[in-house]
């Protein structure tokens, strides 16, 4: 049996709206568009998206022990399991769970992998991505904007007491992931949404720093 | 003698990214430039953009007693005595606090007044507006999105049980902003702000209603 957007409700937080259950609805909207469009397994692709973040919910439960891909990937595993799923295809649904990090330690192989991988990304960036990545911030206790230090501007590295804001975390992830989708048409359905984060936090940083 | 940005920095909490003491900076910035350009008292305008949500970093003291710009103007007058302003200089710094409410009891009516007015609502709308926005829902555990219903489309009225989400607020008051400026050159810094600001929520919500 496949496991249902309910099921998935009680696998997230529903208020939190960084990394709660909004984000999985929307990207598993996105992963079945992509996936209809690109010809893949979209029983697989489910089963991913509603799954990809599960362990995330619960911060702090695994902490240390394993990474939350791994985690969400085990507890996808104990799901499907229960579901009579062959284990196979559960194989196919952890590969997709592990590898949909930006800096995770397994690459997408599969086309499902990959799709997973595409739609979580195109939440990370336009109106959800910038939303979230203020959302974060302010969770974190951390600034909206800080001046990067040209250590930062250049070698990525920040100088001692420099703030991680939200202005740092575009600089230095969010306006690169559209160069780093698999499928063309991720990246088509990116180029809006690139375009929306970046004219945010460049008028960010115009404002921040006093211009009219 | 004119109270300091070190000063205020003791009034605003520095970490709260939506009413800390960095909007104090930014409205100050635009007050001191909408003012140089106007002709304006930029004594008592610099006092009353330091002062004017000095009561706000307390919520809850004085909850229910007087409104947070009564209660900031009132701070003002005890600040501004201690620092020898005449009485008639305080009380103009005290209808510009008073005065700079959306949906305050009192207009604004000196040049001063509508000045913190406008630079206030500057930092409402644009990046930081929206960054502020979104950071508030999130403090307030308010959704970033929810759809809103024909009655809050055609009346700002909110069925029952209808979230007030980040949107909600857009809708509601932040995309009439631009409308309600005192001064014709907020106005013309207002068109980039607005721009973002729309082209933000139009984008929210078309991503939360599933378009690519």
């Amino acid at each position: 049996m496949m496991p249902t957007l309910e099921q998935a409700r009680g696998w997230y937080d529903a208020h939190d709206p960084v990394h709660g259950f909004e984000h999985v609805r929307r990207v598993l909207r996105l992963t079945e568009r992509l996936g209809e469009d690109l010809g893949a397994d979209l029983e697989i692709l489910r089963a991913a998206a509603l799954l990809h973040d599960a362990a995330d919910a619960h911060p702090g439960e695994g902490e240390g022990r394993v990474s939350h891909e791994q985690a969400s990937a085990e507890f996808a595993g104990e799901v499907l399991r229960e579901e009579g799923w062959e284990e196979a295809r559960i194989a196919a649904v952890q590969h997709c769970i592990r590898a949909h990090r930006f800096r995770g330690s397994e690459a997408p192989e599969s086309l499902e992998a990959k799709i997973l991988f595409d739609a979580d990304k195109l939440d990370v960036i336009g109106a959800f991505g910038t939303a979230r990545t203020i959302g974060y911030a302010v969770q974190a206790g951390q600034p909206l904007y800080a001046k990067p230090s040209r250590s930062f501007l250049e070698e990525g590295k920040k100088e001692e007491g420099e703030p991680h804001s939200a202005y740092h975390e575009y600089l230095f992830k969010l306006r690169h992931i559209r160069d780093r989708l698999h499928t063309s048409l991720a990246r088509e359905w990116a180029r809006p949404r690139h375009a929306l984060l970046e004219a945010f936090f460049e008028q960010l940083a115009a404002e921040a720093e006093g211009e009219v």
